[in-house]
């Protein structure tokens, strides 16, 4: 069986996810740093994953540590913390997570109680986080009717969190409880998670997946092949804005055109009070070199220009409902993420 | 300077278009099977192209013919008539240039004058395209504002006609009026036609071209920085919906949803009054390697379910104007093609 990622003594063991779908590569990593650039470079990539690798990358840091002085030791892990934080932009659960271990470290008065601590919190943090997502799964699985067929967009699965999936966890539950479903995995592009990592792991779940160009959803929506629309996220703003993979947004309105439901799955973690709406998340660009090469084959011409947004935003007027592992906000359009995060 | 495809007395020429934009090579095809192939596996593609393509192919069937009977002479050529009108289903292009052809070799009383009329057609046919192309280019352009970042998909350019381009022809009779425009090329997957061709052509021509994944249109057009989509068309039915590659119906819906103009660009031919509307085209569907393989590279898990329809068809209400070399259908849902057709 897989695994996305391991807390392993005195490493952090994650799956290569750039090898997928055709080699099943594992890393073990015995030096934080080369955990922050795993991220950076996406051998572990989702907003929940890469919070739960942020806090073992805190934890692999804090044991292999060899100052004494309780001080020096709290500074130091501090630098560490602000080293995760600058990995990747748009995922608050990145942050989430790095506070929840910056916490701990101001508190501490110790330096071995503190490595306990550290090591103790990012194995919560990922075990929590698989709970977390079987809650999601639960409630978002009466949204999914027998004998849907789900589209989904990227990978919110097992893959994209400690394990089980926020979106694919609403379809794992869904066939958990005997529903007949299909699923629509769209490719995306440019670095093809749904593709190579999606298609992968419900592949392995033998649930009945047909991979798809992300270009085909309007086609199939309009061929009445789609029932709904389910996508993870990497920010939700405090009115319900949505930062998620860019497409995600020509999803939204693909769907609002065919009159589909379209539904965000994501733990609380994700929910930011303090983005007042989608103008206020910085999204990442990336490499443009993600787009003019796949795999190493050159696929644009040298010196064009390209862009590389790695993310959009999702109006909540599109979203259906927010499904979280503390209920479900329908109509966020309605009232932003304030049923959840004051409630 | 390079070319689409040309006749070469005793062979037709192709720059093989599956090579860029790595490697500009060119096919030399001197048996009319091989130009059937080259059209079937894409070394040429476009809807004008491959009816030009198939037109020459007939030519050098002809002259290549040793049979010296009129009669097993017609009837040879009608096979290979029949032969071209199979490689490719959904341009009606392709068809049209194959009746262009057939009523020459019907009409028929003398081998080595339907030989040579054959090869005149065919030369002929390429010829009328670029002119056409300029003069769809010219009606075009008037959509174009100075200052403009238009979007375009697939290649619908000098490398998908005879030369020139219907929708990349509105662009640079834009360009050669002295606008100055900028180009959001989409990639479109899964053939890559608008990383590997337009952006390739559009840069020889020192056209400000950007390059950008097909998910990423909905959010350049919801930034505000796209003012027009213009696309090429494989087939426009009776009642103005148009056929044309996968991920076309898609930008349509986007662009209408933000009140962005979405014109056509295709050639009298491809207007097909015999088709009454979308529901009529048959799509074809091809190769499920095409997703899973690029260029070599395995991107889908083994055993995965793909599905790879080459075209969708926008509806006649997304469509803002049809434009061309006989001048410009505005708001075709109204009218269909009937003001052109039957003018």
């Amino acid at each position: 069986m897989y695994y996305t990622i391991r807390w392993d003594e005195t490493a952090v063991s994650m799956l290569d996810q750039r090898m997928l779908p055709v080699q099943e590569v594992y890393r073990h990593y015995t030096n934080y740093h080369d955990v922050a650039d795993a991220i950076r470079s996406m051998v572990v990539r989702g907003a929940p994953a890469i919070g739960i690798a942020a806090a073992m990358g805190i934890a692999l840091a804090a044991i292999k540590s060899k100052i004494n002085n309780i001080n020096d030791f709290k500074s130091e892990m501090l630098q560490v913390c602000q080293i995760f934080a600058s990995t990747r932009p748009t995922a608050v659960n990145l942050f989430w997570a790095i506070n929840r271990m910056r916490n701990i470290i101001e508190k501490s008065e110790d330096i071995d109680a503190c490595k306990n601590d550290l090591v103790h919190e990012a194995q919560k943090i990922h075990q929590e986080d698989i709970e977390i997502n079987k809650k999601i799964g639960e409630f978002g699985q009466k949204y999914i009717g027998d004998g849907f067929t789900v589209m989904t967009y990227c990978n919110a699965g097992a893959l994209a969190t400690g394990g089980y999936g926020t979106a694919l966890g609403v379809i794992r539950s869904a066939v958990e409880h005997g529903k007949k479903i299909k699923v629509y995995s769209c490719e995306t592009r440019p670095y093809l998670q749904g593709a190579r990592i999606t298609a992968w792991e419900l592949f392995k779940d033998n649930i009945d997946t047909t991979l798809i160009c992300d270009n085909m959803a309007g086609h199939f929506m309009k061929k009445s092949e789609i029932q709904c629309v389910i996508v993870g996220a990497d920010r939700i703003a405090a009115n319900g804005d949505t930062a998620n993979k860019i497409g995600t947004y020509t999803m939204s309105i693909l769907a609002k055109a065919h009159g589909i439901p379209f539904y965000v799955a994501a733990p609380i973690s994700t929910l930011d009070p303090d983005t007042p709406d989608g103008n206020s998340i910085i999204i990442e660009e990336r490499n443009i070199d993600e787009i003019a090469y796949i795999q190493g084959v050159q696929i644009a011409p040298e010196g064009i220009f390209i862009k590389n947004p790695a993310f959009d935003v999702t109006p909540a007027a599109n979203i259906t409902a927010i499904i979280t592992e503390k209920g479900v906000i329908e109509n966020p359009a309605v009232t932003g993420i304030g049923p959840l995060v004051n409630g």
